[in-house]
């Protein structure tokens, strides 16, 4: 069987994510032909970068295209599923929280297509090493999607609503939590007069140590060494900050625990 | 002036740290002399890498180097000083935490080479982009260490022991605390069986991103958008396990109270 192949898109969104995709699928040689949002400048912009009709009423959005790709807010997805009129064409989103079920309100077509990565309008994407994840309503759909993102990225998995969300709340605690973890260190240093540039090349190293290492065997540190004395020390520096000197303890805490019970096995 | 040279090293210590000096130095054109340490095993095999000699008693240590560098647990500090005899030599250890003034037991001409990466035996160190840390107890001194690690590493900064100790104190927010992290991730993936390979690309872009940025201005994720529809999914699904839940929780809430703050200044 021949699948019927995406030539046409329309993007809903002109956020990180919506600009990666557009910038991607008019690279790949795919047609582009409405993007509509709700931020009529950010959305403009995104039309002219990518030759394409900027729309700003979802009644304006075409009915002609071979697959609508919703890459909004979470929040948002179930509001513009309700009110998108694309008579049964392809529609996916792409959350990592939101089952794709939801999108049974616009169409009996639909799926998912979620890229397991951090995104900024300013940085550039490597589509090439970007995991993503697909599912759909059904095989031929699966195939579809599957066949469309091949050509934009390397690494293109079939993963069911279950899992991708097991996969968001991963990445929240690598991405989000790991952010927030610099901007403390940033912060300690900035009110001890020391540049954060300092911490880059650890920062870097840390994370790339795990290409090659289970995190779990490469725990280093005073918590993993249940080493009192430098805990104590920290927390002493810390006094003039309670949260840090919180999370300190917590962390720490944890990490005992967790090599303790480790080491009972 | 012409300050008088290092030529010839002794290493105490055959770690992961100890390791890497003896490498570089070697490296640089330097003689190590000896190498001591209290695990024979791994400390004969760098005597072997570095052409020099393995000693197995710190009596048997020669008061003829030039330096003598302590690459050992920051509690083993204090004991080798009291014990080492070197007539007033110039002695340094590499730890971030513990004060230089603990080598006045070993000699008048003491000081600390603090580089603030996470080494391990196995992976190749840059040392162009370790950030190598200096204090000594008189300008001479500090001017030789200088002078020294500039044959080795391209960033040396002369650092106090306060200031160090809040490198060291932050590294452990950006290293141990971010590689637990990682470690709670491959956890829920695995528990999940789906493979933790799929968040590296994720772990390496969150780590590359603070190279541009500030951390503080690109925390995203459900507890910066106070997202509590996503935040009590991801609890839910932590429910498993009391532990990573409750670090979620926790860290969610620091978040949370965070950008309220901020909101309000």
């Amino acid at each position: 069987m021949i699948l019927p192949s995406i030539e046409t898109v329309v993007i809903v969104g002109s956020g990180n994510v919506a600009t990666h995709f557009a910038e991607a699928i008019k690279k790949s040689g795919k047609k582009i032909i409405q993007i509509y949002s709700k931020h009529p400048n950010s959305a403009k912009l995104l039309s002219l970068e990518t030759n394409s009709a900027f729309v700003k009423s979802i009644n304006e959005i075409t009915k002609e295209a071979d697959l609508y790709i919703l890459a909004i807010n979470d929040n948002a997805i179930y509001e513009v599923a309700s009110s998108i009129k694309i008579d049964n064409k392809l529609i996916v989103h792409t959350s990592g929280t939101v089952s794709a079920a939801v999108l049974h309100k616009a169409s009996n077509n639909y799926g998912v297509i979620y890229p397991l990565q951090t995104f900024s309008k300013s940085s550039p994407v490597d589509w090439k090493t970007i995991p993503v994840f697909i599912e759909a309503n059904n095989k031929e759909n699966e195939n579809i999607l599957i066949s469309f993102m091949k050509i934009i990225a390397a690494n293109v998995t079939v993963m069911s609503s279950e899992k991708r969300k097991i996969l968001h709340l991963s990445a929240v605690f690598v991405n989000n939590f790991v952010n927030y973890l610099y901007s403390i260190a940033e912060d300690i240093m900035q009110s001890n007069k020391i540049p954060f540039e300092y911490l880059k090349p650890l920062i870097l190293e840390t994370a790339n140590k795990i290409i090659t290492n289970n995190p779990v065997d490469i725990q280093t540190g005073p918590a993993k060494r249940e080493d009192e004395k430098t805990i104590r020390k920290h927390l002493e520096l810390l006094s003039y900050q309670k949260d840090y000197a919180d999370i300190y303890s917590y962390l720490t805490n944890m990490i005992i625990k967790k090599h303790e019970n480790k080491a009972k096995q």
